[in-house]
């Protein structure tokens, strides 16, 4: 069924995103808003807006039988969810079908069954998807545990079958150390859960997160768009993404991007989704699980590979067979994203929101923003406080990130902190640019004070010209009035910074 | 040699076009301005600006010797012409090398040799490059005439020797009609010029103008970068280009790289150039000239070659090798790039120079904007009036007109008048879309009441609610209060063109 008229039940950068796509394939758009984003870029782009309710998305982007009266009254089509939200919610996504409308997005049941770790696992048990070793119930022979430990080979995970929050939860370095580390799990365990029971599982050292982008339409036939490497994190959330990544081999990529079809395949799966998985520093890679939606970092797999993940997700939600090919596709030049998120950086990455006094976004060849503010525009204090992905493009890695680290340098925002410092010390650090880093990049890596500006030489000669001139000692000549006249790159950046 | 600190001796988009790339290798960028570009974006971009005169360009930017100066002062190793202004100037290039500094662009004989048309023909004479058929001289046996005519196939086209501006100029249909249009050609020129002594040419009928980007090194190196189509044209002057063509045949594009790299060859030709075309309805095509510097247009080729063109005129500068291969070079996907000019199209294109009160650039996957000036700038009177170059990337030629679509749409600019309306009814029009048209398309398609907009049935009926409001005959209800409060696409529209 031809999909007219689309309502994107989401806010800022993704539904513009998804506006954007949607008006290039002749479809008409409709955007709903909580009263904080009466005046919000999304609003004013669709062809339609509807107010659904206050700022706390409980009240408004939250409320699914409110968005889908909406569509009732406008004669809308189709629902995206974009990403969050109501994404991931199979009672909004069967609401919506029972309403006679198309969801964007996968079945109901595959939401379900990829939204439980152990419905998950059950689904895909029979497709040899490599899982991260480990015991797959609790277990309470103290011998039989370490029998499976010394298979799993050390380091291994002792963890709380009860637990969380890391909370009975214990590294083995060897064998000679497990009596005494299971006795502590245990008692532990005992004493956060009242339950002794533990599991074992191997501890993954140096994990990198990778991720395989998957297509599937509703005729059975899926396939995956190579990966996107997301291992630099900051409080467990991406700020880095790239794509392809830096150390996978092609035959690794391959098998990923075979056990992640099989995954999507697993749970009957089509749209675009999203199969993670934990890379260890030998490149063997445990599935972790499957994100039925749009993927926050998915222009980078865009920028490789040609291909719009939205369109391709709309064909499939009218029915349409995929016309990628598998073979067809081919990774060409390298992509790298950074979040801009209004967060201060040297304050242990705390949201710092405001207004955007200046925001004056990066051009030029390469480089994509995908953000939902302008200048002026308050970022409100509901939402998560991202202002904009910054994504850029090269023939390879090394021109993305040249690339990139000339777009943080063009990208002038005053009024809040930003994570665009950090990005470009990521960008500019030696494992970054190696390729050899991990989850642990922050914590291994960065500390506030890497963000410290020096001062430019340019400005402190400036600065003395005019203290010169003001003290009437010493009358500048033409050259000085140049460099004066001059406003030098420091001028730039400091608009960025200040 | 290494160049690390390069001047851009030009204004504008293309001047940050050139630092952008500049930054991105890690050189050092010095910017020249007029006092009329003062706080023009070219400037704040630099690393260094220096003011080089008043605003007329030849007491500026055309002044070559302060231009070496300012080189001389702060260190510069290379000049980056741009298009337009010194260019094209062998003299300038010569000066250039004279104070030991690199000119980015071909050698100084080379600009000079394709800059005469009568040099430039004898310098391809021995590459068997296709030239509009007629006779090499002017011709005064009456007899002769009609043979060569006759051979050449009608219709074809007198023109006065000493002519120009059209003067002397008649097409010839058939030959019947040869007598009496070459009586009317002769006294033509001889009551113009004083002169009766004519040429024959062909009458090229539906021409094209397609020209092909070539790359050459100083190392005797040349390669092609296939076609940009050009001939969507307004007062001569090109507005609307895309790449690839949307008729070349394989085989006519090799022959016509051919062509160019032969060209570029006879005239000892490194760096970026371009070997323009004029191709006729049976896709034959012949020479025209030779521009021997960056084009405005050069970002469609970029798109769909992943060649950054500006890095490889560096490269090439630097006496580098090309590294890229003929054969390792395919036409991925397709570019269209609109010229947005402050004219106005309703009223013959007149220039419209203001200040953007509004300026809001397009987003989104496969949108580049290259421009030199944000809200609230003047668009100075002394220059040409280009605002920016809107270029958009698809898959496909579709994909691109359709995103181009989108992309005008999106594109907000109040204060002045733009060629937008024009060229979105360009990307509109079904010679365009077939890619059946020829540089006619203006004259034969064109008028200014295409561009009168449609009053909005939405509009239409919130006005009729909003009169009715105020007459106190009618209470809005909740359904309409929610339209009145859901801005439709045509508010934004209407900012764009208000």
């Amino acid at each position: 069924m031809k999909i007219n008229k689309l309502l994107v039940a989401n806010r800022g950068e993704i539904a513009l995103r998804v506006m954007r796509t949607a008006r290039e394939m002749g479809i008409k758009t409709v955007a709903i808003y909580s009263e904080a984003d009466r005046n919000a870029l999304h609003v004013r782009y669709a062809d339609e807006a509807v107010c659904v309710g206050p700022a706390p998305s409980a009240q408004s982007y939250l409320r699914g039988d409110a968005i889908i009266e909406v569509c009732r009254k406008l004669g809308v089509d189709a629902i995206h969810p974009g990403y969050g939200f109501l994404s991931e919610n199979a009672n909004f996504a069967r609401q919506v079908q029972e309403a006679g409308l198309i969801f964007i997005g996968p079945s109901p049941e595959s939401i379900e069954v990829m939204g439980s770790k152990l419905a998950a696992k059950a689904a895909v048990s029979g497709y040899n998807i490599p899982m991260v070793p480990g015991t797959p119930d609790a277990i309470d022979d103290r011998e039989e545990a370490k029998v499976i430990s010394a298979k799993i080979g050390y380091p291994i995970l002792i963890k709380a079958s009860a637990g969380g929050g890391g909370k009975g939860m214990r590294v083995v370095e060897k064998e000679a150390d497990f009596d005494e580390q299971m006795d502590r799990a245990v008692s532990e365990a005992i004493s956060s859960f009242g339950d002794g029971s533990v599991f074992i599982e191997k501890y993954v050292t140096s994990p990198r997160h990778v991720e395989i982008q998957v297509l599937g339409d509703q005729h059975g036939n899926i396939i995956h768009l190579f990966e996107r490497e997301c291992s630099v994190q900051r409080r467990h959330q991406k700020v880095v993404e790239e794509a392809p990544s830096a150390i996978l081999t092609p035959e690794i990529r391959e098998a990923m991007g075979q056990a992640a079809v099989d995954v999507a395949r697993a749970c009957g799966y089509y749209g675009a989704g999203t199969v993670e998985f934990i890379v260890d520093a030998n490149l063997n890679f445990y599935f972790l699980e499957m994100n039925t939606r749009l993927q926050v970092e998915h222009p980078v797999s865009e920028l490789i590979t040609g291909v719009d993940l939205v369109e391709q997700m709309i064909y499939i939600a009218e029915g349409k067979e995929l016309t990628i090919k598998q073979e067809d596709l081919k990774i060409k030049g390298h992509a790298v994203e950074v979040r801009v998120y209004a967060e201060d950086p040297a304050n242990n990455f705390l949201p710092d929101v405001g207004t955007l006094e200046t925001y004056v976004r990066p051009q030029g060849n390469g480089v994509r923003v995908d953000d939902g503010f302008e200048q002026g525009m308050a970022i409100p204090i509901y939402y998560d406080p991202m202002i904009a992905k910054l994504i850029t493009y090269g023939n390879d890695r090394a021109a993305a990130i040249q690339k990139m680290i000339r777009a943080i340098d063009e990208y002038q925002i005053t009024g809040v902190q930003t994570t665009l410092p950090f990005c470009k010390f990521v960008m500019e650090h030696d494992a970054f640019r190696s390729g050899q880093f991990d989850t642990g990049f922050v914590a291994n890596y960065f500390t506030p004070d890497v963000l410290k500006t020096e001062a430019d030489p340019q400005e402190i000669e400036l600065a003395a010209v005019l203290a010169a001139y003001l003290l009437n000692t010493q009358k500048p000549n033409a050259a000085t009035v140049q460099s004066v006249t001059a406003p030098s790159k420091s001028r730039w950046r400091e608009r960025r910074l200040g």
